[in-house]
């Protein structure tokens, strides 16, 4: 396999990525050189409409959730709608710098994203969100019957996809433990939903339980993506361990800074206003640290506006202050850089190629400084 | 392991059995045999409450729905609202048949239990069903976004409980067989529910399509479950593939009589009113079937009665009129009893023990002439 580290390709599907490179916090340049890999690989999982059988319905809910066909089923221009493909990536990227070489990882970075995803259309369903990446989502189009279908679908093809690893020449023993490790970690992921789910009726969420919940909900996907490309290129314990902790303290980088784009992002980059996961009701960390934190008449305002169904936007404004009285944001990024800070120490004992160490440290400036 | 092959104990959880030995269509041994083993296995896939961390949520969830908490998430007497087990009875049966073992089939039996409760829960949620086993629904009772998650927990829970396969001495190699195995069968299930949701809207279903709907949504679990059982017994593929068939046919008679039993069921045996199915407009076989042969004024009534979101008596009263006109009884009684003969003939190319071959005629038998 031609490979092509550390610099951006001119061709293919590359091409998608000159807007993105052009915003404050570049997508590092390991996106762009998987990301055709991922492309063919998620193809080959997710079959085609197949005629006749109906059971064609259930994959054309997933090809439109990925971004591969409208609502009719007509062919998309696949760079519009389509996710950064993190989990893949990572599990590519640990892979490909122990070993110089990711395929062997391929079945398992089109799993990681299949599951990723099965969570997101579950996801909307539980937060009634209708709309992700500027498109209606699945429920909101088809159902919540035939969303649920949908998601459970993406999931056991994502299952699949990561028994398919047996067929490149990994160990039948590695197959299993990698199967494990999936798994294991979105049993965690679902245990986050839930632990998320409880906390929407809760105002006494501790910091802690915010970031543990996170841990389970957002990290245990992104670990489990780096420990398992680890793994399919090392026996060596040590090392898979370090890339492990390594995902476990970029989860945590990326999701507090999610939260803080989720207030404070900017409109124009996001498509989303301003305080909207306060308009939301979301307890993100930011929330959760003002609940914390705040006291007195402050305190008061927030609990009487997280005990209401609907907020106004003199409720969000309200809440935004309080956030500001009291550092949230300031907090929130000083979180970010602490975890980026311990991310890039998990991966210190592990002797790495340049190549890999240079795009690590981007990676971690990526996800704990992007606008979007 | 000591084994008390064709006959009933009369110790531990088997004191639950004399009731129901007591009623038309025996449930056969092999139940009675395998229960504490398949409920052990169970205690041990399924996670108790842990204090603390509130992924226990989930788990309580996962226990009410498996019969083993209340509401409150105190004890229940287990015997009240548990299921059949049927398909871990069927994985064990198997494996016992060829093997004169089945202990290496019990992580397998467990995660066989699992997902097809994952799917039970997820199914209450499409068919907002309120009621199960004489029991509130999860979702009924918290909502469709947590029993949601309880649903995927069960499923992954099941996911691992069948990795753990390999713990048993099971070549790594058998072990992701049957791994993918079960998963490729709960992806046929999931096709089959989406099947099934679209059957909803259609009136113009033919027999064939509904055969093949069932087949997916309840067959291959039940397939799966002797496929999984003999395979983890034996290496001979012919035998492993003549399982496969004796399930893909015992499916097909479980079906075809639930679905009989679902509108002239006897209402004291199964605490459903007759005609339930026809109520709820369930698009079961008989109707499939009416709505194939029907014609003229029959045909007219039933487009009108399904073309309605809500049926009155009058209009169950119709419907079972019309299904007495057009055979649909006799017929559904006839295609399970061919599926039955399908099945014994499926098998006969295995030479299995008395004792094994006994049972299977005894399950047979069972399955296609139960009167709950």
């Amino acid at each position: 396999m031609v490979q092509n580290h550390g610099q951006q390709t001119n061709e293919g599907t590359d091409r998608n990525a000159a807007p993105v490179m052009a915003q404050t916090g570049a997508l590092p340049g390991m996106f762009s050189r998987y990301k055709s890999s991922v492309e063919q690989e998620l193809y080959k999982a997710v079959p085609g409409s197949g005629a006749g059988t109906g059971s064609s319905e259930a994959y054309r809910l997933l090809r439109y959730h990925l971004g591969w066909v409208d609502q009719q089923g007509a062919d998309m221009d696949s760079s519009l709608s389509q996710g950064k493909a993190l989990r893949p990536t990572l599990c590519l990227f640990a892979c490909d710098a122990l070993a110089n070489d990711f395929t062997k990882a391929l079945p398992a970075a089109a799993a990681l994203e299949l599951i990723h995803n099965f969570s997101l259309i579950h996801d909307d369903i539980q937060d009634r969100d209708v709309e992700r990446r500027h498109q209606p989502t699945v429920w909101h189009l088809w159902g919540i019957p035939k969303a649920l279908s949908a998601g459970n679908a993406m999931q056991c093809t994502g299952d699949l996809a990561m028994l398919n690893v047996a067929d490149l020449g990994v160990a039948p023993e590695t197959a299993l433990r990698v199967s494990s490790i999936l798994t294991e970690s979105y049993i965690e992921m679902i245990q986050g939903q839930c632990l998320d789910l409880e906390f929407e009726s809760r105002t006494d969420i501790k910091a802690d339980e915010y970031l543990y919940m996170i841990a389970c909900k957002t990290g245990a996907l992104i670990r489990s993506a780096l420990e398992i490309g680890a793994l399919l290129a090392t026996d060596d314990a040590a090392t898979v361990q370090a890339f492990a902790r390594f995902g476990e303290y970029l989860g945590r980088a990326f999701q507090i800074r999610d939260d803080y784009l989720g207030i404070w992002g900017d409109e124009a980059t996001l498509g989303k206003a301003t305080g909207n996961d306060i308009r939301r009701r979301k307890k993100s960390y930011p929330v959760v640290y003002a609940l914390e934190q705040a006291s007195g008449q402050a305190m008061n305002e927030l609990l009487r506006i997280y005990g209401q169904d609907e907020l106004d936007e003199d409720d969000v404004q309200r809440v935004l202050a309080v956030l500001d009285e009291v550092g949230s944001r300031e907090n929130a990024q000083r979180l970010t850089e602490e975890a980026a800070a311990q991310a890039m120490d998990a991966l210190r004992p592990v002797s790495l190629p340049n190549w890999a160490q240079t795009e690590a440290e981007d990676l971690i400036d990526f996800l704990a400084r992007r606008e979007y």
